[in-house]
């Protein structure tokens, strides 16, 4: 139904107001024109003087039209969504998701948020809010440094859709591309740090300092902890609060002094440099802690270890840091890549995701991602780390960086920046000031003759930010950007009266310098060949074009992942995460300079509450993973503070996601598993007797809804209310949010928080296997929970309500940088926009399923309705029996039809999940559905002895160009067959996996993480 | 050699001063420190105090590089071009250079430009310089018009190096994504138009009617031309201009009152909606003229026609246009595509490119450039216009937009911005202004209640523009961006004290309704599926890529393009393109809101004065053709001023390119040819008879440098002053100033004038085919006569001493919204480094054309130097006869090595023409030379008997994918042979062809010129 409302008036804030007055009148022309057809094209071209002479209704008319973006974002057209109604039995949409969702849990009324904006004037607000922020030189330092993103990566990697817009590479026959990408990664990682190996990223350093101790904790059980006080705060903090949750004692203190003697101490962690800047040596302490049986962790920066002898050469166990200066604007804190190095002997502890070089059918060397049977949807609260997303976009843009710059060209930054410290120390140093470090890289810490304030004062004139000690004292913190100016504006700011050139001429330059020091790195780095051969622009953008070309995204064809949510990210709500003055900005730059994201977070958090039906948004956490223990540690802070301290217990539904149990466990909660029923809904019964056993102990029901399997169940409303009945919270799952916004709403149906993946339901891309974000919403009895920040509190308005169980995240609010996503999405959408977004998304999935009919048997739908949700399994555990087919034939056939295969064997082993989401139009739909239906048929083949049982499309795929081009083709079976198999696949269009079936168990039993010593096809 | 210089100090100015000011110490150091390591490691790494304690030469030590983009523009390392020196016999850059370019001619010292910027302070600074501009809301129109430029086409297509970079689709079987593109152009055009037949853009509406009105005359032979008075004023010069030296009558006047009867008019111009934005009724106008022999074109507007009855109803001839306001940015004049469409029976008179559909070797449908026959490069002085480069980039754009947006999309567009003129003129009525016009689509002339000069100052307080009529009255023309806010404060200047909805509820709204009127257009358009398929973002995306990656470009290989020097066109020259400072400013904004640009052009012609030795620079001409018409028009006019307007000969050696004397002709200058010698310098004797033979009449030689055969002549300067003796002017063809800038420069050696083809030697990139720029640089006694406008004078200046002749485009600047990248590239590059650019461009020519000695011959070197210049001809010729062999073989083979090939029979007929550029590194160019040398075997193998010489490998490629995934493959050599040729072409990355063999004479019998009647292959 189209609606001529007061939005129609192309956004004209004025005549909203007006339509708002006048409502009387608003209504009687909602009726007057209330018309079924999508472009009113009858409307438009009929001449004015048609119409009574209502000024307002006259100019609706005339300017019809604003709702542009959801017919945009929203795949299917008017004329297709009926034809797709007409299939299901339905005539409107409405009358469908009146069906789907329960009736006792809908939202009867719009959401109550803007009416939605243009593209256009989107752009010119969101500039407006940008520029609120001020782009001061920031030498705060902190693990956060400016750096000059080269342009061609920014254009071509972090603005191109096709690196943003991959899935996961859990499908690595097309998945190649981003796979080297990130293997570089590893390779760069560990040459710099000296481990042996790396993983593929993970969310901040913060984080990855609390994985290497958590590490550290399950490879010795041990349960104390021991961290330098010279590390960042925010390190500090992120590690304390995970130990809390663990149950891990944490001793701060001087590291140089620490006594390991008890043989208690689990890990020791410093950093190298230091927070402070000074570069110490560990030795000593490393061989007494080893000595001790005590693991070594060191937080390190990449950048200093191109001058710095490597952390290994100390004989650290592990090594953890940011990436971000790798190429990666600041972003007001994110997203940035953390990296995690350890020692082989670590590797199956390791944290996160891996990529391993194995082979493929034909036996050619092939990346994939390696020792899955670490991670938590397969290990659940037995698992490494609930760590799900990893940040594989920033970490490409960080390897490739190294891969652009190459060994000589990273030293001379680093150089340059080192040169630029000393320069400086010895600047402050000539006239009374104290330089306090001893040896420093591109930080150090001063006692002014000033007055700090005085400093303050005169850092302000100058526009620069710095790091203020509570002692009095100031931190610098040099990096990439600095120039000789730069230099002599903190002289002056320090008291200096001497030039650059003065300094350099009269001052002793040696002091602090890493090159007469013992620290001077003496052994080599980045040495592969593809860190030597792409410095020039045309070989890398070739490079990168490689890479891209090689992999299936978004810009390709439909990436059908139940429960990911892969849908349109859209230029408009990416173009803001290029702006400057949302890129360049410290996350601890003093609030007044950050008055754009404030609004933004503002703004947005407004909206998320409207749409989830909760009090309160935390931006900290950085992935749905992070949402989930920061959602549970609130909970559990709850009852604490209720004096329920022991209520430990968390009901999961066994088809819930692993990283819910992996998270449960790290929250410190003890997991419970709920049955689920034959048809896919929970097991009341058994949920019922579970709630009885554990009722004073119960913490919390942890629960996706709608449900993993794809269905909206009528129950929730009650299991919420049992719960809340017995004491107890409710974690709402929000990673199925897409089927829910404008129809339901969390917050009113029972449940107490829940993470929101910004990266699924709200537009977000993937970026091939992250960033993420997984803000929480809460009611607001969990509000003075959520988490705080050592440097920049974002509860701060909570005054002393605030009683948070800590910090989550290095930075205040997480991946801030890629807020404007989510924001322009639901700015653009307005409520009647999201809510048909989400009544397309149901009736994309129902159309799919109704049209395998027939073909492929659905394994879950509503017990009333018939219907799915948004996603749907389809069950081919048949066809093993029958054709000795699974799933994952089933998908890797689908390469051969241009597609990305959908969800293997979750929540179900042996099965497929499809998400369409609203994005994807009706040919897109049948276009997969005639290839599901095609491979059907081949099926059929074998199982009636047409086709070889051993040797046929579906064992042998997915087919590569070398394979089909190949001479010797003495299959049973057409190359066409192999490689054109449906009229829709085109040779002059056609995506192509570049590799053969990939060959996991050679990869995890011949383990290699870096770059093998071939120069990578090109 | 690498040398340490002021430069080094990072750019910082006052240590430049400083430098300068101590030149001995200065000295001093660069000896102490001069070092042939392009990385000084050994420096960087040493510890400071090694030093001496001079300030600045610590300094310098500390921070001691700046020249980071040269080393990112040039492609080999400084190692690979030792080796590739070596294999040359030279020891440096210098020493070879100094041996090929002819030691009298020579330039012995640095360009006079600024020292090298830094890419990121380079962003800094043009951003500084593009705020200068202000962007007040425009409403001027005259064939400008803000529109809404889709985000995703702007990120996805103008911002895409995959769109960008690539050259003329000349090779049809790797260009066929944008051969699509431009064909739903011409669609796009026909339909809206109602013309049988349109071509693939032309460079803007003014040139766009002039080659209407030539058209006319070379149709009818008769010499008198009508324009009517209510065309945009830069519209009547451009058609005045070039009817002037064609010897062309024109009148001008009120086309209702125009006298045909004579039948000595050729052509009549009016246009549609008019330039007051008036709509009238030319039918009997059309009929009079056409019932005399006159042919009639119509300039119009592709919006308007959504709702207006076509040209084509009127029983116009031509009608022509711009499509800027199809999702092109203003970008102060352009670039935007001009459209041509004509009657069936003119197609062969047609100006232009034009895409047609043909099929190829298999019989499959296929796009590719057809009617070639018509252009310059074969008809030379006999063609149908010296147009060369047309707009493909933007056609694309534009196509691209009517493709997103479909009909319905459009109309609604059209109509809201009708209504919006609806609203206004009855608001502007009501306050008792007076409308001019009767019936309207975006524009009306106003007679305003109030002074001219009140409403100005009204205007100004809103930030508003408007058309200033010199009568009193004002121009409005409203636009795709305005919103009710507008039309309001549009009112507020006009003097109403009503709203926009007060003005709905009270005024009549009828009076100038197209609806009303007998213009509503009732004709459909836009019905083929391909403006009704891609209305989501997800399948616009998607589509965009199935195009792009049919087509090379310059991120996937090297397109070694004789001439056309395609090089890199870095990311960081890119970004200012896409600032709104730039985008969003009308060509006729006042000049003091246009300070940005005219800053930009002041800079820019330092620049590439201090490079060509010129002393002044037009940035009218928007391409090279449109360059070398302007050059010599303004040698004719010179000779004109010095009374000596017989001169009317102009010299052209055989060699030149097809547009030398195409455009001579239309400059009104008789073309005498000019031999050229078997070693493919100038035929000195035969010039030295034709100058002695024309002597008086003897108006210019025009000549390119270094030759088109890739030589440096010696003789230039002789030649040079040899026409001066006689009373000539020389005209140097710009095409290869790649090799030598920096080197020598042509108003050194004695040229008057050249066109400089920005999109070859100064890196805007070819867009598939255009944009280009072609400013002219002249010596001062030609300034006075470089192109004016009748709108914004560029030439304003030089008061009364401006004797222009004319207006040569659109826009006073020409393109200048691509100028940034031009100067970007300067200023990045600096002195040193774009000599050095054109050294390595001359090397890699050299060592290609080395390296292929004993395989291919090189046809032309220098006679002293044995050396080419930056570009090389291969001799293929005997190959027809040892193996049936052409050049066409071994250009459409190098496809299936996963490369572009060089220019094809230019400028010798059945020879290959390769110019690297300095952009391709070494790894490249070895695998370009390794393909052809692989090629050269094949050739072997046919000669000796090993390969049928009727099916083999080069007589059947392109190979395709269907073909070589066939089942029935039945050649004599194998898939592999066809398909992966060599080992570095590789099934993961080799880039297709999309069809097969063209086949091109099918074509030009079947001509077909707009999409067939089938969807597209996606």
């Amino acid at each position: 139904m189209h609606r001529i409302t007061a939005a129609s008036i192309h956004g004209n804030k004025k005549l909203i107001e007006l339509f708002k007055k006048r409502l009387p009148k608003y209504t009687k022309y909602c009726t007057l024109t209330t018309n079924p057809n999508p472009l009113p094209n009858d409307i438009l071209n009929t001449t004015v003087n048609e119409f009574n002479n209502d000024g307002l209704q006259r100019l609706a008319k005339l300017f019809p039209r604003c709702e542009e973006f959801p017919a945009r974002h929203i795949g299917p057209r008017e004329h297709e969504q009926t034809q797709m109604l007409e299939l299901l039995g339905f005539r409107t949409l409405d009358e469908m998701t009146d069906k789907a969702v329960p009736a006792k849990i809908r939202l009867n009324k719009d959401l109550e948020i803007e009416e939605p904006v243009g593209e256009y004037e989107l752009i010119n607000r969101i500039r407006e809010i940008a520029e609120k922020n001020k782009i001061w030189r920031s030498y705060i330092g902190m693990g956060y440094n400016n750096c000059c993103v080269p342009h061609t990566i920014m254009r071509n990697i972090f603005e191109n859709p096709g690196w943003t817009t991959q899935y996961t590479p859990y499908q690595p026959e097309v998945a190649q591309g981003r796979l080297e990408g990130l293997l570089n990664y590893q390779t760069m990682v560990t040459d710099l740090t000296g481990m042996e190996v790396a993983n593929a990223s993970l969310l901040d350093e913060g984080t990855a300092a609390a994985e290497a101790m958590s590490l550290c904790h399950r490879q010795t059980k041990r349960w104390r902890l021991f961290l330098s006080d010279q590390l960042h705060p925010q390190t500090v903090s992120v590690v304390q609060t995970r130990a809390d949750s663990l149950g891990l004692t944490v001793e701060l203190g001087n590291v140089f002094a620490a006594d390991f003697s008890n043989r208690d101490v689990a890990g020791v962690l410093f950093q190298y440099p230091d927070t402070e800047g000074s570069v110490h040596d560990f030795s000593e302490v490393v061989q007494r802690a080893h000595s001790n049986g005590t693991l070594i962790c060191c937080a390190t920066d990449l950048l200093a270890l191109t001058l710095l002898r490597p952390p290994s050469e100390f004989d650290v166990d592990i090594s953890v840091g940011t990436s971000q200066r790798f190429g990666v604007p600041l972003g007001y804190g994110g997203p940035h890549a953390g990296f995690f190095a350890c020692r082989q002997s670590l590797v199956r502890l390791m944290p996160g995701r891996m990529i391993g070089v194995t082979r493929d059918a034909s036996g050619h060397d092939a990346y994939r991602l390696a020792l899955q049977t670490r991670e938590q949807h397969i290990r659940r609260d037995k698992a490494t780390s609930n760590i799900c997303t990893a940040q594989a976009l920033l970490a490409n843009m960080s390897a490739m960086y190294a891969v652009y710059h190459g060994p000589h060209g990273l030293k001379e930054i680093a150089t340059r920046i080192h040169n630029s410290a000393l320069l400086l120390s010895a600047g402050v140093r000539e006239c009374g000031n104290t330089v306090i470090n001893q040896v420093f890289f591109d930080t150090v810490r001063i006692s002014p003759a000033m007055d700090q304030g005085e400093i303050q004062h005169r850092a302000r004139q100058k526009q620069i930010n710095l790091r203020f000690y509570p002692d009095g004292t100031v931190g610098v913190s040099l990096d990439e950007t600095v120039r000789i100016q730069d230099v002599e504006d903190l002289l002056w700011v320090f008291g200096s009266r001497l030039s650059a050139e003065e300094v350099a001429g009269s001052c002793n330059l040696n002091e602090g310098s890493i090159f007469l020091s013992s620290f001077r790195r003496t052994s080599p780095y980045l040495t592969h060949p593809v860190f030597n051969s792409y410095h020039s622009e045309t070989r890398i953008v070739r490079y990168m074009k490689t890479l891209e070309n090689k992999d299936v995204s978004l810009v390709h064809s439909m990436i059908p992942l139940g429960s990911c949510t892969m849908k349109l990210n859209s230029t408009t709500e990416m173009l803001p995460c290029s702006f400057q003055h949302f890129t360049d900005i410290h996350p601890f730059a003093p609030l007044d300079q950050s008055l754009g994201y404030q609004q933004l977070f503002e703004e947005l958090q407004q909206d998320l509450c409207a749409i989830t039906g909760y009090d309160r948004i935390s931006f900290q956490p950085n992935s749905g993973a992070q949402g989930e223990y920061a959602g549970l540690r609130a909970i559990k802070c709850y009852h604490e503070a209720c004096s329920e301290g022991h209520r430990n217990i968390c009901l999961i539904p066994i088809s819930a996601h692993g990283t819910n149990p992996a998270s449960a466990q790290m929250a410190g909660m003890k997991v419970e598993p709920i049955n689920v029923s034959r048809d896919g809904s929970i097991d009341i019964s058994h949920l019922a007797s579970k709630v009885e056993k554990h009722g004073k102990n119960l913490a919390c029901l942890m629960i996706t809804y709608p449900s993993t399997n794809g269905v909206f169940e009528e129950t929730i409303a009650d299991v919420c209310q049992m719960i809340h009945d017995n004491g107890g919270q409710v974690y709402l799952d929000g990673a199925n949010m897409n089927a829910q916004v404008g129809l339901c709403r969390p917050g009113d149906y029972g449940s107490d928080v829940s993470h929101l993946n910004l990266h699924k339901t709200f537009c977000i891309p993937h970026g091939g296997g992250g960033p993420g974000m997984g803000p929480i919403g809460v009611k607001a009895h969990l509000a003075p929970f959520l988490p705080t920040h050592p440097v920049v509190n974002p509860m701060a308005d909570m005054g002393r309500h605030s009683k948070s169980f800590g910090v989550v995240s290095a930075a205040p609010f997480g991946s801030s940088a890629i807020l404007p996503i989510s924001w322009a999405y639901i700015k653009m959408m307005g409520p009647r926009g999201l809510r048909k977004a989400t009544q397309v998304a149901i009736l994309n999935a129902n159309y799919m399923s109704k049209r395998l009919e027939g073909h492929y048997k659905t394994l879950f739908k509503g017990q009333k309705s018939s219907l799915v949700a948004h996603e749907f399994i389809l069950d081919v555990r048949d066809f093993k029996k029958t054709a000795n087919i699974e799933a994952v034939d089933i998908a890797k056939r689908l390469m051969d039809y241009g597609f990305h295969a959908p969800t293997m064997s979750w929540p179900v082993a042996g099965t497929l999940m499809i998400e369409p989401t609203e994005s994807e139009d009706k040919e897109e739909l049948d276009r997969f559905c005639d290839a599901l239906i095609y491979i059907k048929q081949e099926i059929n083949d074998i199982e009636e002895g047409r086709m070889d049982i051993r040797t046929n499309p579906l064992t042998m795929a997915p087919h590569t160009q070398a394979q089909v081009i190949s001479s010797d083709w003495n299959r049973p079976y057409t190359r066409e067959q192999a490689a054109f198999p449906a009229p829709f696949v085109h040779a002059e269009t056609k995506v192509w996996p570049s590799v053969g079936r990939i060959d996991d168990i050679y990869g995890d039993k011949h383990l290699v993480c870096t770059c093998p010593p071939i120069l990578p096809a090109y």
